[in-house]
């Protein structure tokens, strides 16, 4: 199987990562928006080429991974690219998800290719966590922790205030919190009773640290319906202790079965990541070998998690599936 | 979606309370091998009917869920049945999966029908999350662990030893294993080294208590490789606390990326059940939709859960799944 990678940044390098995992994969191309000879990659031989250059290795690839952001890139990137190859992307704006869909399942119908959208861990795996769990316990409670973790947009905000060099915003499930969802107490949780924000701030010299506090715990949206903690620490303390991109979190469903909804489950899907980019990247890889299947099949157009039969994930046969993983 | 059960114990029963809690479903019939007059079921109006009428109703049920054992009844009855409807069983001898598989796939292609085999947690949800991150970690460990729970195997094994009256069997993970695995340390673990059993026994009146609890902890397969805890209670603290059929347990992979792996990930999926049979069937109700519309869609043969596409098992659209839980 013959991948490109399109926009070279964590996840483009996690991308690259994951598919040196998978012996039945191939690196082909990387593609950038930036002047190729000033991008530098892991695999020796591969070329870097401009974004421009995509289109004419059409026959060269088999499926192009979509390494954008989600808020301006993958909206017109994803449509456009599924013209000409099998696409997959890790579109994560949950809200916005209905009309991508739409549109990349129109351009991929038409040119007779696949296009999975929102692959990564949420979308992606906690989605179909939530998925499986509906399905299986259709009278219950659903419940999405995340942390502990590195929100990278919670930790640009913080960079955004004036006075700030730098600053790493870890979000972190409240424990009493999680605790009563794991024992099937079926909580109502506020927003400020599901996860708490702890910041880490290098200041400018003389900036007013008080300020920057109360900035940025009134912060509306990002910071001002949760409990907040900022430290202040010095430049090497962020490098040494805040330099990795950690993340995870849990995905838990409660619900009744019975004559009377006597019984009760829970069933927890949990995440526990070092690196948040190459633990979505593997999940991309993964797809991709999926959308390559389904398109080999004669399928087309847009699909989700939700629609890809799980076998075609894996390079492992269904002979082989069956008797080690069953 | 019409429904027929066979085979009416724990299961069976199971799956009629989880066909209640579906309302494209409803139970058609109960098909039994006892006089059908002394089978009593919990839905009014439904017929309970020899196991003999069931193929005259090919025309009146979609699925039939066969609800037998999996040592004797199921690899008969799966591949029989297949030949008049789409069936879906809990087939769990994990070493006859294959021919099971086999047997299955020639009678339901030979017939138009699909048929999902071992379906459930372990085979079922358990085998799906190993498949899923084996196929997003290909360097990694797995790990899976039973417990809290009742054995049914363990239960009778105790049960069938001279002087026992009553017996149940608890499986538990050992904490520290657990953690060690929680914590990507990879430990390579002794079958002792992971679970525990701790059994709660009657003896008859006048039992040499000490035979039998040594009985119990050297019988070799069920117990002479663990830590086994033995407790004589009365026949009242039996009832009074040990008549729950409670299961569950832990599926864990650890697995590495990065350009050298120096980045861990941990998949943990863990469930907590109150019922064990209950929860199962409520898997296999939802797989039973899925068999149905993949045969609606012309599609044949012998499936498992590594076959079928995620939004085949849920009641909702693929929009309203996009809009709600992708």
């Amino acid at each position: 199987m013959r991948i490109g990678i399109l926009g070279y940044g964590n996840l483009g390098r996690g991308v690259e990562c994951a598919v040196k995992q998978n012996p039945d994969m191939e690196l082909v191309a990387v593609f950038t928006r930036r002047n190729p000879e000033t991008v530098q990659i892991l695999t020796p031989g591969v070329p870097v080429l401009s974004i421009n250059e995509a289109e004419k290795m059409q026959d060269q690839i088999d499926v192009l991974i979509l390494c954008g952001g989600s808020a301006t890139d993958l909206p017109v990137q994803t449509p456009a690219f599924a013209k000409y190859f099998n696409v997959v992307d890790s579109f994560d704006t949950h809200a916005k998800i209905p009309e991508h869909f739409a549109a990349v399942d129109t351009a991929a119908k038409a040119a007779g290719k696949i296009g999975i959208i929102s692959v990564g861990w949420d979308p992606g795996m906690f989605s179909l966590n939530r998925m499986y769990a509906n399905a299986i316990l259709p009278d219950g409670c659903d419940y999405t922790f995340w942390g502990k973790g590195v929100s990278q947009g919670h930790s640009d905000a913080v960079r955004r205030i004036a006075g700030v060099k730098d600053a790493r915003q870890y979000t972190i499930p409240v424990p009493e919190a999680l605790e009563a969802v794991r024992n099937g107490q079926n909580p109502v949780l506020s927003t400020r009773q599901k996860h708490t924000r702890e910041c880490f701030v290098v200041a400018e010299e003389g900036a007013d640290l008080a300020r920057i506090e109360n900035e940025i715990k009134t912060m509306p949206n990002y910071f001002s319906d949760y409990d907040t903690t900022v430290h202040f620490i010095s430049e090497e303390e962020m490098k040494q202790n805040h330099s990795g991109i950690p993340h995870g979190g849990m995905v838990i469903r409660s619900g009744k079965t019975g004559t009377q909804g006597e019984n009760q489950h829970i069933i927890e899907y949990s995440l526990k990541l070092d690196s948040n980019p190459e633990f979505t990247a593997s999940v991309i890889v993964a797809y991709a070998r999926a959308a390559f299947r389904m398109n080999q099949e004669g399928q087309t157009g847009c699909k989700t998690v939700f629609d890809v039969p799980p076998a075609y994930l894996s390079a492992a046969s269904g002979e082989e599936l069956r008797k080690n993983l069953l």
